[in-house]
């Protein structure tokens, strides 16, 4: 669906009209794309705009390290051009000196006289830049295309949110619920279209996770990998969790990123400690045990269940057991889409409530 | 998708043109959904052409110990008006005589010289019309508009092909496979539209199937009804798997119809009986244990499996076990159709390779 031209909680300030900052704003979400959605920083577009409504500079973030997309924006004008203009950000400019200075503070010292942005910033040591911006006398003027700006930034948001990784549980099993026949055989549980729809979004995360039981039994590679077999430019750090040894042999030893091992024993410790390395998403492949563990303490954002058309009957059940006494305590998710992969079925949803 | 006008394996007899006829069998197929689509007889229409292949009676039947379509259909003409027609029927002439004659004898006396149909009569006593009117020098022409035929008759075919009734194995689970919680709650697992949809297609089936455990358990009442709770003018003969006895009070017992006790130990000689009673489609509705056992045996032609958007864990499996042993054994189904219902999903699929 097209985001709306204008959006109800909209703001129409002095000078500009609303259709032409949300047209702005559209152009700054696009610049945002351009930047790399994965890892530490979030994808930040910015426009700038003189008073009259002309788009005078643009700017984007281009991966950690790099200018912010204000900065980036202020860069190509000339010393006292952006003098009372309106900068078009998709997310509140930062009030934090990192690698680079706080963005709400250069907007000032070029005399910008008005700030439209679409999302708050909500990191810890980010946020707050809107004040900083009207304690100076700036125009601020939140919320603009807020659900297309959501989106964008999607797992981002909600990792800075939680200060923990997006974690995005994924399994395959039959419509009967399991994930391996009696004698523990699963190779395939799924087709090839399901199992290269797995290895894309693979790629699209930061962090890979499994479980000790996983690595014994399958040895997985934990790579994404292309239908041909070729890694994708980005691959997620594998990340596993338990106390168990694993082989010097094991095939994560060789994955171009460095394992992470981590006990398991507390697992929102363990996201606290994977955020603090600069993970933002945590794609969670199983096995049953320490998805279950996830579920059960809360801990997953999206679920991915991949369903074949079998049935399996017997023991091994792709959810174990999750900590639901009663049928009222059930865990409820909101279906958010369902596709069709060759013969299997992907069924996409989050845990009810959630955004 | 409507049928196309004429089909590959189409015949051209002489006379009239097969466009004509396949107009004609689509009348006929509209007729014959005139009748009754449930209990011991097909539906079956019937139209007869002269020989300009204008339409010069229509028939159907309405049921067990009412006339079959052709009679119908020739009981509208004069003596000898059908002398050189052409009769196009949905479903190969009886051969049978019953409570009725048979229908190939009718068609010869009549004089009619050609009969075009669409599907065989599979039936152990009916079938053979076709060697008859042959024998008789009935010009004869199968197979017109075959896939339209077949998915008309769809579960009588099966249940005449197989001697037994059709079974749709119905059950109700969460996303990963639960159909109660550890504690043996499931009222409910899914939302009223779903449930509304069980019931509409409990009111379509001769015969609706439970084992004791479910009896003993739930108390239901294995009644059809409609979504204020009155019971749909057609209602499915209950029929209780199993060697327990239930109580006086058992709710089954005020059902409009009597219930049939089978004791499950020979599910295929069970199925035949119920055959020989007249039951064409049983909407078998659980619990586990007895789902399991008829999917083991290869017993099931069609599976509705309704989806809530929830996860449980724990015990209660809705498949227990079904003598898959390997990955490689798995049972495959056919994906036919998945449908939205309120927030749940059904997941219409049938026996991979059966039609
Ligand atoms: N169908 C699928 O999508 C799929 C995906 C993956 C695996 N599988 C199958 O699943 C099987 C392995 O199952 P599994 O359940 O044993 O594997 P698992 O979940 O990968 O590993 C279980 C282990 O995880 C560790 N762990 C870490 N944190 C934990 C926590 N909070 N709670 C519980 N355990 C925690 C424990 O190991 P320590 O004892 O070392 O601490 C535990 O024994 C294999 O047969 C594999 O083929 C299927
Ligand atoms: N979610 C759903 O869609 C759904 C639907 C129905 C029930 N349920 C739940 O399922 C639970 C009852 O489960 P259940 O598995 O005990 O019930 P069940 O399958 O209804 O009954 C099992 C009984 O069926 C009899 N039976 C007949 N033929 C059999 C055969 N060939 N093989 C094995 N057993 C045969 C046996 O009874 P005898 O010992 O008497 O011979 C057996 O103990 C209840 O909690 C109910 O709420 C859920």
């Amino acid at each position: 669906m097209a985001p709306r031209p204008t959006e109800s909680n909209e703001h129409t300030p002095d000078g500009l009209a609303a259709p032409a900052l949300a047209d702005a704003m559209r152009r700054a979400l696009d610049l945002a794309r351009r930047g790399p959605a994965r890892g530490v920083n979030p994808q930040v577009g910015c426009v700038i705009l003189d008073q009259t409504g002309a788009v005078i500079a643009e700017g984007w973030h281009r991966g950690a390290g790099t200018a912010h997309a204000e900065t980036d924006a202020l860069s190509q004008l000339e010393p006292g051009a952006a003098r009372g203009a309106t900068a078009v950000v998709t997310l509140e400019p930062c009030n934090h000196t990192g690698r680079t200075g706080p963005c709400a503070q250069a907007l000032i010292d070029a005399g910008v006289a008005r700030v439209v942005y679409s999302v708050d910033d909500p990191g810890e040591h980010s946020r707050s830049g809107a004040v900083r911006l009207r304690a100076a006398g700036v125009d601020v003027v939140p919320g603009i295309l807020h659900a297309a700006g959501e989106a964008l930034l999607g797992s981002w948001l909600t990792a800075a949110r939680l200060g923990r990784p997006f974690v995005i549980a994924k399994w395959a099993q039959s419509l009967d619920g399991r994930a391996a026949a009696n004698d523990g055989s699963s190779r395939w549980v799924t087709g090839p279209e399901a199992r290269a729809d797995v290895h894309f979004r693979r790629a699209a995360a930061d962090a890979i996770g499994v479980g000790t039981g996983t690595v014994l039994a399958d040895d997985p590679s934990l790579t994404a990998r292309t239908s041909t077999g070729t890694l994708y430019a980005s691959q997620p750090t594998p990340v596993i969790f338990g106390r168990r040894d694993l082989p010097e042999s094991a095939a994560v030893h060789a994955h171009p990123r460095r394992p992470v091992r981590l006990d398991g024993h507390d697992l929102a410790a363990d996201l606290a400690a994977l955020h603090a390395q600069g993970i933002r998403s945590l794609f969670l492949e199983g096995g049953p045990t320490l998805i279950s563990a996830f579920i059960a303490a809360g801990l997953v954002d999206e679920y991915l269940i991949y369903l074949a058309p079998t049935l399996l009957g017997g023991s091994r059940t792709a959810v174990t057991d999750i900590g639901v006494g009663s049928i009222s305590d059930a865990r409820r998710l909101a279906v958010d889409s369902v596709h069709t992969l060759g013969d299997d079925l992907l069924i996409v949803a989050r845990p009810k409530g959630h955004s």
